[in-house]
């Protein structure tokens, strides 16, 4: 378990990334500093919110894509603001027809306003419809291993489990969900939501997801810039230490054995 | 709490590094491995163990200042394998001697081979007579913020306490001791023994110390240059989160107050 | 929020019990340490998987209510074993059958036999048709609060989450979840599954479970009747400090405020 | 390490206990409540400050011996108050006065009012005295094992490492070395200060503590003597299943092997 790994590339539908890090464009002061943020983030996927963000639906408005450009980000339109299968599919064709036939989509289907859980029943049936149609589907969802499991099943292109509920900071609130997720997906495995501060990201990273996607730890911490930055490290240092393979933990260095979890 | 940090320089006697990552030079495969992790860490301060390593001691053996070369790295000499204070005093003027009158030194007083554990006792009655003698002490210690505040009495110029043992790799311990210790220094506070991977280091600094002190984290990595790598990318992330000052954690994202600790 | 609270009996199926511990019967070493256990337990509600257990179901073998009798206990049959809506149904309707037509069952749905992981889809379609045929529905899940949420709203007369996996002893793997639904919660909120010692079972009660359900925890423990013993006081211990209302943790006793969460 | 323990009696100076739970008498209401809560909590030993309480300085005042009787608990004199050796060992002395001759006395030296942290040099010193006068002493310590284990080398008949810092509630903040403790000495170990709900009482014991000693925890409840008695049930809970052994922590129930502590 604690060997070295072989590094396999970053690719969502067919593009290889180098950053491992995706954005969201909410919750920023400014157009100016959502710029700014996602410039010092490294990230070269952006996650837009179709019902909540002008891509071009309303011509007379500020249009997102104007700062954050289709030709050197890849948008990935999300379904925010969604709680049921049926807007969020309308939502997902709405997107494709802005952005000129592009089919790749974040489907993000919650239960309710004051949890933001997601609503795992509406989005299984959601996914069947977007992939039936064609859509390359990046899913949101909650940490259930059998979830994540039926969601690639039905054609998911990657799989986004929660580290912690959508604006909580919590980082990774059931690390062993996670791992069985990851130990089962054939596809990539991406943190999305609950992460906090860098160490959450870098945790995140270090137990073999793909990627990690978040928005609330870099615009609601007091220099969102700064936090950008922090993330880009942070998600690197994760990688590296992933493929590295840590050392053993250990009560007292000359312990015999590896620290077998019952204390901690 | 959460405010945005002002950035404060990492200064050691009277030197700015840029670099918050100190490294140790034990437990590699060899000398070339040991100079790549070290390269690849962008440490610019170095620990060496003056009982287990030749920096000229030894005037026919290979002279680790061949590799790792002062006029490039800040050479901290340490008391590593010494058990009570008298040793501890007569290596750093053994290191002093052997680095050209050089003050500054790590104290680092073991009470056993098994455990590792400091023994604080005899630190603080070496801190005493080094500190008289001239030596600018960076003193290794455990997470006892009594113990700390009286090495920094004492004049000390930086408080090393641990996170854990030295080669468990178990991450901050105890994060409650090390936040007191950090609200009552004035000098540099940083973690030194117990970092076990990336995300350690990353919660160290943002913790807010000032840098930290790693070796078995690398050198026992499966991939250890990977690690170094690793390790710089966490401390640059940790101390950037730090400064950026982090998004309060909350049970969902429309509760009205922050978490209270009550749970977790 | 650390305010003493009243105590309101424990209540199922218009049943009040004195002890809020339930236990399974499964993995023990014979019929009499079963019987030994649950009688150190002081369980008043006892769980049987009916298609692993002979209730009645084969005349010639050993019969477990011979030795739990229906007199004392209250059997809640279980359908461990089912692995999808349909088994399940069929089995509550045998267990109706086997027990004199008592409606009080327990329902199960796993994903498969290798992670143990509760399928929540078909868990929610079985649930609506028992409730629909007047069965009243003790359900294990997952710890996702819509599902919870869900299966009250169908009808559940108890929701059962799991702390962790089936035979994983790893406590409660994610309090945040558990909190959020025992704070929506009008129907009773047991934990079900994952306890693996004695302060597993206070904690799930300190946060306000109105009982705990377990098996292995008991039954593979060295000594299952002293543990039994143990989950005994256990349980009363946490329900008791949920009752008392724990005082605030602080970083140190003179702090000004409780402790925000931010450290830990 | 899971198996099944023998049971040792819990002896302290020569006499066999049956509570392996210590109170001390502070921070109550009134004497009613102090009468109460101690009686709850089913406690044989009740420490008391000396500095703090009247057991019979003043002849004047009421004093704690009419409530807390010595014919029927053993009275634990204690140096709470006391941030020096000389302050501590006279508080000892005044104290066998006082209470006709006993010699078992609890020594506490702390370092400062605000944190309440242990002055481990200051303890050290005290103890060599005490022991030297014949006393019979149970020392408060940091669990710093060094220190636990020079403290049991001059002669103390238990060690009482803190959980926390007295006051905050916080549990069992460092279970590493608290476990490095357990595994070296020979005298009874006993969890200290720290305490903030029943179930860090249960984890104490869970790890194999002879004993607990608390008194904010029960005083700073919302109702103490609620409070009390879920002490008393989780002391119990904690034991047994110590003496029980617990199932091996797994991942998932089906895994080959225990988990090994990577993750969590």
């Amino acid at each position: 378990m604690n060997l070295a790994r072989v590094d396999h590339p970053f690719i969502i539908a067919g593009k290889t990334y180098s950053s491992r890090l995706l954005v969201g464009t909410g919750k920023y002061k400014d157009m100016e500093e959502t710029r700014q943020a996602i410039e010092a983030s490294g990230a070269e996927i952006v996650t837009v919110a179709v019902r909540r963000t002008n891509i071009g639906q309303n011509k007379d408005e500020e249009n997102l894509l104007d700062v954050i450009s289709p030709d050197r980000y890849t948008i990935l339109p999300n379904t925010a603001g969604c709680y049921d299968a049926e807007t969020a599919i309308r939502t997902c064709r709405l997107a494709r027809e802005l952005l000129g036939g592009r089919n790749l989509v974040k489907l993000e289907i919650l239960a309710d306003q004051k949890t933001l859980f997601p609503n795992v029943v509406e989005t299984l049936k959601a996914a069947k419809v977007l992939v039936d149609e064609g859509f390359e589907v990046m899913v949101y969802t909650s940490d259930d291993p059998i979830i994540a499991r039926e969601l690639e099943a039905i054609g998911c292109i990657a799989v986004m489990p929660l580290a912690g509920l959508i604006g909580t900071g919590l980082g990774i609130c059931n690390p062993y969900n996670l791992r069985i997720i990851l130990e089962e997906a054939k596809v990539p495995v991406l943190v999305d939501a609950g992460v906090g501060t860098a160490s959450d990201a870098t945790i995140a990273m270090e137990m073999g997801c793909a990627a990690v996607l978040m928005n609330s730890a870099i615009a609601d911490a007091q220099q969102p810039v700064l936090m950008a930055q922090a993330m880009r490290h942070a998600i690197e240092a994760g990688r590296l230490a992933y493929l590295a393979g840590r050392m053993p933990k250990k009560l007292y260095a000359s312990a015999s054995s590896p620290l077998d979890g019952i204390i901690a």
